[in-house]
């Protein structure tokens, strides 16, 4: 059993809210009985529990982050710079994970709040309705993290994901593609939506025509789907380019590409979005959008700790994409 | 601002000791003074804290989360396991990253106890020395995961290390292999010890003689120094196989071999250690040990979880590994 406070004003012979008030600093107690109650805590080796000190000043110190999935290395990344920079303005992070599932969202929303955080950093998966999230997130300051909140005014982080699509688009032009399919699509999630709007302008002002778009999700699967259904048109040359709304997608895509004897890049040139680890020692090695996820956490940790601290209005930070160029892809075919 | 309890009591016309009471339950307040209690908390909107509640009963429902590194995927696949185990149980998660630092899981360790944590999960990186973690955990329900803890006597769940050294030096002796190379060794960690230790075991036995060691850590650049160092005797056919204590360090030799013209695995066999995302993905697709990560994670928060119920004594439990053979291990070149 830990050491209470009431085993302390035992000792000292004073009232438990004497001690509490010892502790808090928020009443004057006379030097000689702070002493006394100084001298019972030493004795008894008691520790402040933060806890109780965090609800009495209204804060309990902890930031909520909600994440769809912290098995996906995007994910994990920020996670590791929402926590770094919680920690270092001592804060926690209540780690949870929402499986890219609505109803799950809403649960965790209901137990961060009721667990009274002092604030959330949202990295959505599948946000619920936008008068739901109002009523959720009311009072509550939040950061929406990689994606957009529907009908709510928040503070925001993520990357420049319509430049990323233009980005990418632009490479298989200059490479001579002037057909290609998009895959990996999501409307839901802004970041697929604006990956393949950059995507698609640049690839209208271009070829005068609108890419091909497959649905999916942002996983291995949903590549390893798309791929499936392309191979006829990849056959006949009627795609000759896949661009993969993120590095999964294009990964799952590549292994079927494989097995079906069609050779990325110089049958298929597939490019994807994210650079994870496993994106420089794939087969080929992707060419790929690379954004700095342990950036973003740390931006939106920081952007969500200013909120708190009572400066700043709500800010929105994009952060920049590069273009990572590798073996993924080539010339067109149809170019040659 | 949220409704405060003191809101709740002056709508009602009680004492917030009153409101307090209808709240816990834990004093009979009679029903005509809950009713009005009541009904002025759905008049006011009012949200009863867990927070408050919990501490109340001594309870945070909150379990700590310490790891070395959430962006490694071995961890985050941990993290899975352990927040969907723990919020099926009410409990939430804290997550703490201690960058494989001695001083930042002391800190952790510290931070967690004055936060009042149910319990610890403690997937340690750089353990304190035995006296001093002894010290930290007192009294702290932990279950160790992954590694061992000296000095404290807990609940502990990993994967089957030694089996898992054994089973690639079986793989390897069965392709004609006589002279490899353990590399990434950590020799203060559990699990790279007992890797290398089942490892060097069924090697002994087999050739009469010990394997090379290349000490190292859990990371690529480990990896990528020991491919370095070994490159004059892999040309030599002095060593002829690569077992990597995990997969990240397989993944950084093979880059290094790769670029100085060694073929993998007609040259050089590599054997990596998980079987995480990139090493089916990896050129050539990485032969490793698999290990279940998620599981490890729901297993430990259920250790803990039922230690935290006071059912069952202290446990160990051992998870299996299992050989995933692929495409980066061959017949040796001297066996040819």
């Amino acid at each position: 059993m830990p050491v209470s406070i009431a085993d302390v004003a035992q000792c000292a012979g004073v009232s438990r809210t004497t001690v509490s008030h010892v502790l808090s600093g928020n009443r004057p107690v006379s030097e000689e009985v702070a002493n006394r109650v100084r001298a019972a805590m030493t004795e008894l080796g008691y520790v402040p529990s933060r806890t109780a000190r965090n609800l009495a000043r209204g804060s309990t110190q902890t930031v909520g982050l909600l994440v769809p999935d912290i098995s996906n290395s995007f994910f994990a990344d920020l996670a590791k710079g929402v926590e770094a920079a919680c920690i270092e303005n001592g804060f926690n992070v209540l780690l949870c994970n929402t499986g890219w599932n609505r109803e799950r969202e809403v649960f965790y929303l209901e137990t961060l709040r009721s667990r009274a955080v002092d604030g959330v950093l949202y990295a959505s998966g599948a946000t619920p309705a936008a008068s739901t999230l109002a009523e959720l997130l009311a009072g509550l300051p939040v950061v929406a993290v990689d994606e957009a909140l529907p009908g709510v005014t928040v503070s925001s982080v993520s990357s420049d994901n319509r430049q990323g699509g233009r980005a990418a688009a632009e490479h298989l032009l200059s490479l001579g593609h002037r057909s290609a399919a998009v895959i990996g699509v999501n409307s839901e999630l802004a970041s697929s939506a604006e990956r393949l709007d950059g995507f698609q302008r640049q690839w209208k002002k271009a070829t005068g025509q609108r890419a091909m778009v497959i649905e999916g999700s942002f996983d291995e699967d949903s590549g390893a789907r798309a791929a499936r259904d392309l191979i006829p048109a990849i056959r006949a040359r009627e795609v000759t380019a896949i661009f993969a709304t993120n590095d999964l997608n294009a990964l799952g895509a590549m292994t079927i590409l494989r097995e079906a004897g069609i050779g990325v890049p110089h049958e298929c040139s597939v490019i994807g979005f994210d650079d994870f680890i496993a994106a420089r020692h794939a087969f080929p090695p992707l060419t790929t959008i690379r954004q700095d996820a342990t950036l973003m956490g740390t931006k939106a940790a920081q952007a969500l700790l200013t909120q708190l601290s009572g400066e700043g209005a709500r800010r929105h930070t994009v952060l920049p994409v590069e273009l990572v160029v590798r073996s993924s892809t080539a010339e067109s075919p149809s170019a040659q």
